[in-house]
């Protein structure tokens, strides 16, 4: 009988950072080592980071990469771990073109024992490797106490044929995989049966390893698993957490002994958790301890400051409430509720006697005064982002975003916007959802996520209620104008929203939405404004390109990252 | 003797704007009927504009494209057209894999007649062909009159081999080739070049029909030329202008006789004209009259101002001087004479009581303070937007943006940069150039770009001089605190921009710049000022993706086509 374990390090990388991710990949080789693990698989790039985007393209990185990887080898090895398979991602350089590829390494007897280079590369929706990476040739399988591992790099599994169809001409006895596959609702299903699909091709288990945290736009949800040769999951490791899973396969057996298998999540907390991992992580990797936004006692910025307490505490987050004069009281009081239930610094900032100033030289009116008032905020909320080093958070949904409903630098303005896909009756459904765990006993920081631990209920919240009923219960209103609804200018949110869905989520053309049984004037009003508010949701200036390299189009790099190399 | 006429067709289309891009090519093939022609080729996509991006993947838009073609053979037949041969490029599908295809679609005797689809993707700098369409499957020729016609797309004669290397390998007599090729500074020789060579290797002339116009980041130059089997231009059409051409192909001459050659351009004039080309057609395409800006007497500004009064006349721009406290006076003079040079309305807004008023609320100090006037500013900006239905310009050149040397949500505000792309030593160039060319006599509006005639001087300046002297000679300062200079914070630009433009520009790594002689630590502040200013310069917020398409990296539209499927 062959035995023999593996280890699956589902770990939280930051793009560009080496030294910080390399001291992470020795620290888990060392856990797993002690686990008894004979292999180590970590995600897609680990050592680099994922996605490095034309970060890629600069040979110096390169280098740095490949000095990093031959580093690390010779530490473990020094370590005492020279008998270790460390599985690595890392940026490589095909020579013969010069072009990078996203290589798996190898990592053994103190040297970097092998290499694979990942052969099918997406290049749709996030995607852009085809651009950055060359294709590597094939398949790559090696062998370990007399145990064949074939390896692949996810997209190479969502393809048919390449590297996994090879591997299954061969024969192997575990196929194990690196990824980072971002985290998008309903996929982990879509992930499980792809892997059930492969498994069943090599007729042998299938080992997913999965990177999880936020990097820019992108959450990784993790939730590592391995799935037996008929499908069945063996064990499967927890979302939005870094993690080190096991797994032990018996060559000798036709169907592999059950880990621990983590449950699935609440749809609603799911979503919740991948938002405010996404900032959790995009203000570490960016040195912002603490978050400023505008308090309208409106929903959306409720939802967006209890994510934000979750992500860093009550105790940094800094509300500002600045009402006009068509802020009802209600409003206020919502505000001021609000920040009281999460311990945030609440500071209240008319915008009257701004607005008057402004008025008396402008005499502005209509829509021109409507975005004087949101434009006042977001230099207020600004000035709070500068004066204390805070991170200003934008509050807009992916409704209004969609539909240009919201003011170019006026209640748009922050360097992260948490909710911003996530439809107006998603940002309902989630405030609920995060009242009913309050009162379930989950208080502050009780989320289940990279640097929590499951079960820890957080800061106790003084009565289990954590944004007030009544953000949630009124009707959506910017408060611009007197007895302004959101309703006067869009259709209602629970058809607009199922109308988007359809347009934007889904891709739905003009055809396809009558099909779906829309009326032709709610679907000509939102395919119009969603697509005159491209500029807006771009709302970077356009300028010409006179040079050969631009900003822009041209040059794109991670913006978490851009400080690192 | 077989001899036959060639028209290039040098359009300016609009991307998505099916109907308007159809009656300009019909325009143009009855011209060139006149003309005698036998075959008339536009540019790459003229049907539906280009760049497409991700419109390419609405089946909707496809279909509607298709439809168009139809019509429009049927139409030039009913023209009494129907033995022209006309070549125009627009999206196909590949109805095996239903990928978009980029296609050039012959019209003849009423039907579309015969098709080519590029093979080569370009995948790299602005390009993302290959993420949209897939590729053509080999050459096309056609025959008329007995002269065979080979045909190519704008990246298949930048790549070796393909579709080219077959029609060398069939034998042609001429290659004719549709072209989408942004502008670049100098890449006018760099096309020229690549055709001599292509040329040579099908033994036979080869036709270059280049797109002219803005669409939104870049600006296609146009300048299409013929080059003659040993690589002798026989013809050249003007840049940034409309232009119909003729070549007169003659199959059993060895060498073809020249026709109109434009001259070329000096460097100066060639990029101010492409920046005015691509603000004036940014405005037309998005349907402004007018624009707006601050205009502060400092070089940034007033450059823009002139590039503005050149693409829709003085009269159309809204000069707003918006002193501080620190202005000073000089400065204040300057935008007033610059403003009356170009016949732009004026006006004065001071900031002081809007920054005493915040003050009373906020008492910033420091950069914060800095920033709240830059803010100001913007808030003012986008109100006289908002007010009048003008195009906000933001005034931004490429080193202050490179260096994140500027306010976001504060003098970064603005629909459109003309200068973004344009370092600052550049900018005071082609301040210098535009003075002596309005001493020599072109007043506003008399620039060579589409919709203008060479030759027409414009409404004259008043004294010949367009940017204030002093607005060019003096030291460059924000004037946000006493006695501020750019050097405060940045090296001197003379400096600065070189190791810019061999870091971005040349995309130079860390050793490559301490090779070019730059001293270490010019280069260390440099990169660290440029890799974190990253998300200033992308700007809008980042925020998590949660559903299968999210706004963003997914889905990638022109702003300018958005509202016009």
């Amino acid at each position: 009988m062959t035995q023999i374990r593996f280890a699956l390090a589902q770990i939280d990388t930051c793009v560009g950072d080496l030294d910080a991710n390399t001291a992470k990949i020795r620290d888990y080789a060392h856990r797993a080592a002690q686990g008894g693990a004979r292999v180590v698989a970590f995600p897609e790039m680990t050592l680099t980071g994922y996605p490095i985007e034309d970060l890629a393209l600069r040979a110096t990185f390169r280098r740095a990469a490949w000095d990093k990887a031959n580093a690390l080898a010779a530490d473990l090895a020094a370590d005492g771990l020279s008998d270790l398979y460390v599985a690595v991602g890392t940026v490589g350089t095909d020579h013969d073109s010069d072009k990078p590829r996203n290589r798996m390494v190898i990592l053994h007897d103190g040297v970097v024992w092998a290499r694979y280079d990942k052969h099918f590369l997406p290049n749709y929706g996030v995607f852009d490797e085809a651009r950055i990476f060359s294709a590597g040739p094939g398949a790559m399988a090696f062998d370990v106490d007399g145990v064949r591992i074939g390896v692949a790099i996810c997209e190479d599994i969502w393809q048919d044929g390449g590297p996994v169809a090879e591997l299954a001409a061969q024969g192997v006895d575990v196929l194990m995989t690196m990824n980072g596959s971002p985290y998008e609702e309903g996929k982990t299903h879509v992930r499980r049966d792809l892997a059930a699909r492969r498994a069943a091709e090599v007729d042998a288990p299938l080992i997913y390893v999965n990177q999880v945290g936020g990097q820019d736009d992108l959450v990784f949800d993790g939730g590592s698993f391995v799935v037996d040769r008929d499908g069945a999951t063996v064990t499967r490791a927890p979302m939005f957490m870094e993690h080190l899973g096991f797994f032990d396969l018996d060559t000798d057996a036709a169907h592999q002994s059950a880990g621990e298998i983590a449950p699935d999540m609440d749809p609603d907390e799911e979503v919740y958790t991948a938002c405010v991992l996404g900032l959790k992580d995009y203000m570490a990797k960016n040195r912002f301890r603490g978050v400023c936004l505008g308090l309208s006692g409106g929903i959306d910025s409720a939802l967006v400051a209890a994510m934000a307490a979750d992500a860093v505490g009550g105790a940094n987050v800094q509300g500002i409430s600045m009402p006009s004069m068509y802020s009802s009281d209600g409003s206020k009081d919502d505000a001021a509720d609000l920040a009281a239930n999460l311990g945030a610094a609440y500071d209240v900032q008319p915008i009257e006697p701004l607005f008057v100033a402004y008025q008396n030289q402008l005499d502005l009116d209509g829509v021109a005064a409507e975005n004087l008032q949101a434009r006042i905020r977001g230099v207020i909320v600004m000035a709070y982002s500068n004066a204390k080093g805070l991170l200003a958070l934008a509050t807009g949904n992916k409704s209004e975003l969609a539909c240009g409903y919201s003011t170019i630098y006026g209640d748009a303005v922050g360097g992260y916007a948490p909710i911003k896909d996530l439809l107006k009756t998603r940002v309902w459904e989630l405030s609920r959802w995060r009242n009913r765990a309050a009162t379930a006993g989950m208080g502050i920081g009780g989320l289940h996520i990279v640097g929590n631990e499951r079960g820890d209920a957080g800061t106790p919240l003084p009565d289990g209620v954590m944004i007030p009923v009544n953000s949630i219960e009124k009707a959506p209103s910017a408060e611009l104008r007197p007895g302004q609804k959101d309703s006067d200018s869009l259709p209602e949110y629970d058809l607009l929203d199922r109308v988007l869905a359809a347009y934007i989520e889904h891709a739905h053309g003009r055809a396809d939405l009558l099909a779906d049984g829309f009326d032709e004037r709610t679907v000509d009003t939102v395919m119009r404004l969603v697509d005159r508010a491209e500029w807006k949701r771009r709302q970077y200036p356009m300028g010409p390109k006179v040079t050969a390299l631009a900003f822009g189009r041209d040059r794109r790099l991670p913006v978490t990252a851009a400080f690192r190399e």
